[in-house]
């Protein structure tokens, strides 16, 4: 088979244009980045939009922006992810804390709303921090953890979760896309299996959210989280983004009653009434700051659009895949990511022994992929800012660099 | 008694040049900020840092700057925080989540340090959000809370704290500067008394840290926190910290177990293991992006030198009553802050009936004191930014505009 460059491929693609959107896109000592899906790109316009922000909603307008503004922000970013991004209608998603914070609240509310039932459900390869908090959290009450055990190459699968459930299920707890191995799990369908069983599904969308389509309600979902740093390009450590279905508002409780959380934050009560709505899911001051970065990219996608992304996205990791076919098998190195691009998010990663060397050589030539450990080099192709060319030039260096290792 | 004309207190003022690094502060828009104590006003360095952060750390280091500098930044800032504001030793301070948020989990963390105890302590009047999260602990802990019942223009002092605790008593949470009065509690008599009943205290640091001098290892306090975007100017909703006693991190367990609270959060392993040392109180991925405009203010704190702060803080709000005495008073406000500048904080309340109706005018033309319920102004005195003219003229425009409520 014959492999088109990349120059062809980035000459034919529709969203070319939006590469130049980015910070550094073009500097030359950056040869490859190709850890967007760990760290998204800034956009050119972020710097200026928090030099404006303080200047003006902070610097003049200061606490007036609280009320003109702030207070809203968590609940209609969360709206405008939603629906850009999240397949979801208004009033469910909210801004606020980090992916771990709102998985320990998303856990707790849901467990909570399944008393009787001991048991909780996670893939095995879902990412630590889902894992930590679900432990904790089993510790405290009293539940077992029970571990999906998908092979390394590819995810969990409806049938899976069907033979796993029963009615000692409270909660499932499993990736949109596979933090290694990029496996897109069927949410749909998984879904509907653990609802068969009377359980309840929380969704982790670190690896979607931004780079895959999304249809929370479409899916009949209960819960979902996710970052916004990595395919929503919000910065280090930005806020993280939650999703509670309307049918299950009112019924949830969790357990971090911070004043921004309650009813009227301002009458400062005696006691605690928890808000209507999405609203009840904030605890602390919202990441006000922190969350302005992110609105820009969210309208970059809805400039783009989700479906234009994901035929971006397929796009780069089809060829990613035949690169890494061509260049990188025949040194040793093992795709550890679906085939399929069906079954594949927007990241592929690779193993080989020698890719955790190979990573830090990388680094310093600017060629930037991300190492996972035992063994595996994750290729993560930001649909809007990666070009295919960037892609070609990583994928020859991790040859050239495996080369360099194995010796003369 | 004569008051000091604003001119010359100005005039005279050590730190009066420290004002002009503020954004906007000598916009004639803004005749009168009296609310840095809810949110302090940025620093112009901060604009260009947070655009500098974009292009450089962020936009050109990449994931690269993870390893290089910002997995240290919750600990070297909440250290530096530690030396210039807290008055506590290295490895004690980590900037985190929210205040909120890390209530809930210091809250946590101290009630599982002191089982067979079933009682927690706070006082009536601290801010709502330590009540409130403090309730939901109680209420999933099955814990009863006893509240404190200071007068209103009064606070806790160290024999109402004695006579409360007993060996039922788990964990005592206090306000180091009440929210609404601007009391200034007797931090090392108080924990004391805590701790010959064998309780915990947990200081919430609010409305002190940046702007009161704070001595936690001489005080020999267990735990603390506390927000970054009052006197500490990190802008809206940046990043809480929090203070554990290097002799309880061994002991102390937190209930959010994310992975950057485990031991090496990159093995990604099987089981979490928590870090050592403070770094186990960090949960999610730390907001680095937000706790970047606070280290500009701890090293502006850290020129002016906190005894001078403290210096400048009392003669603002020494000022402050002198005014209110002379001009609100005889309109029917009431001072609801300690006249004895030894037992307050950077701030003053004043009580009227029509205060609403006044705080709204007065934001209208460009003078901002706080609303707190049911009657209050809150004048808060940030002592780096505020000047004698400015509370002046603040002061002034109350009275004008009560006068004006009260019709002709």
């Amino acid at each position: 088979m014959t492999i088109a460059p990349a120059s062809r491929l980035d000459a034919a693609d529709p969203l070319a244009g939006f590469r130049s959107r980015f910070v550094a896109a073009d500097d030359p000592s950056l040869v490859a980045y190709l850890d967007g899906n760990s760290l998204g790109r800034p956009l050119k316009v972020t710097g200026e939009r928090l030099a404006a922000f303080v200047a003006g909603q902070w610097g003049h307008g200061l606490i007036r922006s609280w009320d003109e503004a702030w207070m809203d922000e968590p609940v209609t970013v969360g709206d405008r992810l939603a629906e850009v991004v999240l397949g979801a209608a208004r009033g469910q998603v909210v801004v606020a804390d980090s992916t771990s914070v709102l998985l320990y609240k998303l856990i707790r509310a849901g467990v909570g709303a399944r008393p009787g039932r001991g048991e909780v459900l996670i893939d095995r390869d879902n990412f630590p921090t889902d894992r930590f908090i679900l432990e904790g959290v089993a510790a405290e009450c009293g539940l077992s953890v029970r571990s999906l055990r998908a092979p390394h190459d590819a995810g969990v699968r409806a049938a899976d979760v069907a033979s796993a459930v029963s009615e000692r299920t409270a909660l499932v707890v499993l990736s949109h896309v596979a933090y290694r191995s990029g496996f897109l799990a069927d949410m749909a369908a998984i879904t509907r299996a653990a609802h068969d069983a009377g359980a309840l599904v929380l969704w982790d969308l670190c690896h979607s959210a931004g780079a895959v389509p999304v249809e929370l309600d479409a899916c009949d979902v209960d819960l979902a989280t996710g970052c916004t740093y990595k395919y929503l390009n919000g910065g280090p450590g930005s806020p993280a983004f939650c999703y509670v279905a309307t049918r299950l508002q009112e019924e949830l409780r969790q357990p971090i009653w911070g004043w921004m959380g309650a009813g009227d934050p301002f009458a400062m009560g005696p006691a605690f009434q928890p808000a209507q709505g999405i609203r009840k899911f904030i605890s602390g001051t919202p990441p006000v700051l922190a969350m302005q970065p992110l609105k820009d990219m969210v309208e970059l996608i809805a400039e783009a659009g989700v479906a234009a992304v994901r035929e971006k996205s397929v796009a780069l990791t089809e060829h990613a895949v035949a690169l890494a076919d061509e260049a990188l098998a025949p040194l040793g190195a093992v795709l550890a990511s679906p085939r399929n691009a069906a079954e594949r998010g927007s990241h592929i990663t690779m193993d080989h022994p020698s890719f955790a060397a190979v990573t830090a050589a990388l680094w310093k030539g600017g060629v930037i992929p991300d190492f996972r450990p035992p063994d595996g080099i994750r290729i993560g192709l930001s649909p809007l800012s990666t070009s295919f060319a960037e892609l070609e030039r990583g994928i020859e260096a991790i040859a050239t660099e495996l080369r360099a290792q194995a010796g003369p």
